[in-house]
């Protein structure tokens, strides 16, 4: 499987908000995921590490509720910037959005040592929240589903 | 706030399955995350590192969600140990959960430099599966609520 996606929204995040364990390409301790259009769905590929373990041999569910998390965000951002009609390589900086809610449900044990693969569906619910569906794949099998609901990052965030 | 729970489950959980990233003990890169009872409430205290960052000075959601899961499955274990007579310092092996799903609602920004604490209470909605409803408190504020359902390993898991 491909393990590197071009034009990922996340390339595009503002510097200050490029920070995020799972998703900031600025932090060098994190997962560093990156979400891109495949179509209309949107991916995001990971192999996570070694320690990222539950039992030896198979991966934590921390780690895929957090892949599913930066995912479901990074989806919403692609899905608000081509709707205000950017894609990743305009060049313009994409919204950023935040989680609301997160829900996970494991479906089979998740192999380490493999390729994860989120794909997400989005579905705006209201100009300013987005729901994003996600399937996680280990090859070829279906490990996980998951739903995320984001909304814009308020400018009063960090206040 | 207190940092360090007594007769926390996982220190008790079977060495293979002690490697969890989010709570083995034996887990040297992971969180470590220790879960024990206070009164009818379970409770796991963990202060997220400087790397764990969604936007500077604000923790990710992917670590919270990290959290409610591994407090959510030691909360089970707890609690079906209880119901077979034991308690973390018995020295018995307690029963291992898995995370069947995982809710988390993200309520506001979870400050960084703060120890955080999931509180839980504990059903028993099957012999074999638990319900776990858990609070994240950063200090006195309620960041994150969440629902964890976890389920017995099954014997088959790793097969």
């Amino acid at each position: 499987m491909e393990k590197q996606l071009v034009n990922a929204i996340q390339d595009e995040y503002a510097e200050e908000f490029a920070w995020c364990y799972g998703c900031g390409r600025l932090n060098k301790e994190g997962h560093q995921f990156r979400t891109a259009w495949d179509g209309e769905e949107t991916v995001t590929l990971y192999e996570p590490k070694q320690a990222h373990t539950a039992i030896p041999g198979f991966v934590y569910g921390g780690l895929i509720a957090s892949l599913v998390d930066c995912h479901g965000t990074g989806s919403a951002s692609l899905a608000l910037h081509r709707k205000n009609g950017f894609e990743p390589e305009s060049g313009e900086e994409p919204p950023r959005f935040v989680t609301a809610s997160l829900h996970v449900d494991y479906l089979k044990p998740t192999p380490q040592g493999v390729v994860l693969k989120a794909v997400g569906t989005v579905e705006e619910i209201h100009p300013k929240k987005f729901k994003v569906a996600v399937k996680v794949y280990a090859g070829e099998t279906l490990c996980a589903t998951g739903e995320v609901a984001a909304v814009v990052m308020p400018a009063s965030f960090a206040k």
